[in-house]
């Protein structure tokens, strides 16, 4: 596949890390909130091993937090999603589909309570901002929204913990898998989550001072060499294969949450109020007539452009979603919208590749 | 300037287009409304010399086509626009800032009112379709609203009349600035438009079968070679100098359309309701306090890094949003947001750029 050069503009917002990942060495970057995230430093094969072995520090600053404020916020956060929020705590992130009144997918956020009144929503990429400017204004409610000017570095990776523990001190290591607390550096302290976009644990870095930041980010790289740190980023065949989804590659608003697999996250015999929930007791009623899964293909590499998924019959039963070559099981892995009827784990199918057909096998999510 | 390849996804939309202009040797993209927009073929200066001098065809299916349709369909589109639209009519194009219940600057879409109960806000770069599902949910309004499926092509350059009626037949000469109706290609209808992003004249052709997009784009380029017609993209310095607004660039949802020069499209005074009426009229009645300018800066090339406009006391009194080298001043032309006081033609002002000094001075937009 040809390359092609990114045009930088001010719109493509920077972060407070951009001049140093661009000393580190970046190759290329893809756009998402309206802002640069590195996608790669050397290839995505050898970074790809690296992220299981050691560790690495992603400048994901990109993963914007809506802030939303004031007497009705817990209404309005609750108004955006399917999940029940009621008995929600400070201290633990949610991961919450964002739903339409049609019961669309409009994003797939980590939310963080803060106070009944303080709630921050850590979005994919889709303007999450004026979907709740645009309800708090239709409904009157007594909210204050705003993108918070916050940047985030993921430290993730099996070495991240010893890393993090040197940096935060060892009462970081008791922090469990989607719970934040405050944690100190240099006197400054770090709203901290036990999160990440990838399998191999880590967490997630929250900056309010773009300096202090920048400190730290210098710091981590003084003493990260004994733990083989390395910057890095978001690695497509290690989320692929550990089942995290991506907003507008996996799903968009056409999809809704149980065709997501979100089933789970989804409240709808519970007392809330959200926009969606008669689209979704309906949907959830008459059944859904697709889902994700994993697939596995016969290929080494593979051009997006050829998404439909035959059966013997040369008939699409899916759509190829997502894909690349996973190192691991030494073919590509993808991502891909399946008629029910085919959503069985080693089902076969086939794929059409300009001259040549690949088989290909559907699995679950996450693929193992 | 390092340059840096983009990594492409599904989530950076392609377009019926895309093919061909890779084809055709594009070097260059960004992205806007999560879809790739080509920058460069040649040079940025070698386009817009041929731009001013001949015609080009532009791939700007990302100016997004945002439907909304039903009983309610006026009043929603009034609620998110300043501009009084109460006495639109079908065959117009209208240019209308959409702001938020605070006033600020959202999006700056053209739109088109297709019916009293069908109209389209064709958008620069931000969610448009999330703030108006925003408000229709909150209000429960009786509204459709998606994304349309609709990819734009632009034909700009003194050259794009002759090209057009050669195309199109002679009736398409005839449609004045700003307005639109349908005219036919081998037997298929096409709204166009007297429109697009540069002040060299044009049209804008939303397409909305693909397949027929295609034949038509071929045939531009089978007929083209007598009009000296070439791919090419909105031109940096080109829409800097003619004045034309970026939004994420030029204007952000901090700043208010008094700011940006839209004064004529804010209607305070009619009886219309939209969202940020109340707050308008307050910044209106307070005064402003800083404008969008053009600048002329004595230098050849300027890295956006370098933002701050100063005086001779070397005090802040403005930030620089856009700049490019042009061609024609043989200088780099900008667009600034400038504190009140200094927004006087020809008031000279200087930048720190790395260890130098350049001068600058301002004038009006577009820059002449």
């Amino acid at each position: 596949m040809k390359n092609f050069f990114i045009s930088k503009s001010r719109r493509l917002r920077s972060t407070p890390f951009t001049s140093r990942i661009e000393q580190q060495g970046v190759k290329n970057y893809t756009v998402y909130n309206h802002m640069l995230l590195p996608t790669t430093f050397s290839t995505v094969e050898e970074e790809y091993l690296h992220l299981k072995k050691d560790v690495q520090i992603w400048d994901v600053s990109v993963q914007r937090e809506i802030e939303i404020s004031g007497t009705d916020a817990h209404k309005l956060v609750q108004l955006m999603t399917c999940r029940d929020l009621s008995n929600s705590k400070t201290g633990n992130c949610y991961y919450a589909p964002i739903v339409d009144i049609s019961g669309g997918m409009i994003n797939d956020p980590l939310i963080y309570k803060l106070k009944d009144d303080l709630w921050r929503i850590c979005i994919a990429d889709s303007d999450v901002l004026l979907f709740a400017k645009g309800i708090a204004a239709g409904k009157n409610l007594r909210v204050n929204i705003f993108e918070a000017n916050i940047d985030t570095l993921a430290v993730q990776g099996p070495k991240s913990f010893k890393l993090m523990e040197e940096v935060f001190g060892s009462d970081i290591t008791n922090l469990k898998f989607f719970k934040y607390d405050f944690f100190t550096f240099r006197g400054k302290k770090y709203l901290i989550s036990r999160s990440g976009y990838s399998k191999q644990g880590g967490y997630e870095i929250h900056i309010e001072n773009a300096k202090n930041g920048q400190d730290l980010y210098d710091h981590f790289f003084e003493i990260g060499n004994k733990y083989n740190l390395k910057p890095g980023a978001p690695n497509h065949p290690e989320r692929i294969e550990g089942g995290l989804l991506s907003y507008g590659n996996d799903m968009l608003i056409s999809d809704n949450p149980f065709e997501c697999g979100f089933e789970k996250y989804v409240n709808l015999d519970s007392n809330i109020e959200f926009l969606g929930k008669e689209s979704l007791k309906k949907i959830r009623d008459d059944g859904i007539k697709r889902k994700l899964m994993g697939v596995k293909i016969d290929t080494e590499n593979l051009d997006l452009n050829n998404i439909d998924i035959l059966n013997n019959d040369n008939k699409v039963i899916g759509e190829l979603r997502s894909a690349a070559y996973s190192p691991y099981f030494k073919k590509v892995v993808g991502i891909a919208m399946m008629k029910m009827e085919y959503c069985k784990i080693k089902e076969n199918f086939k794929m059409k590749i300009i001259n040549k057909s690949v088989n290909g096998e559907i699995c679950n999510l996450p693929i193992t």
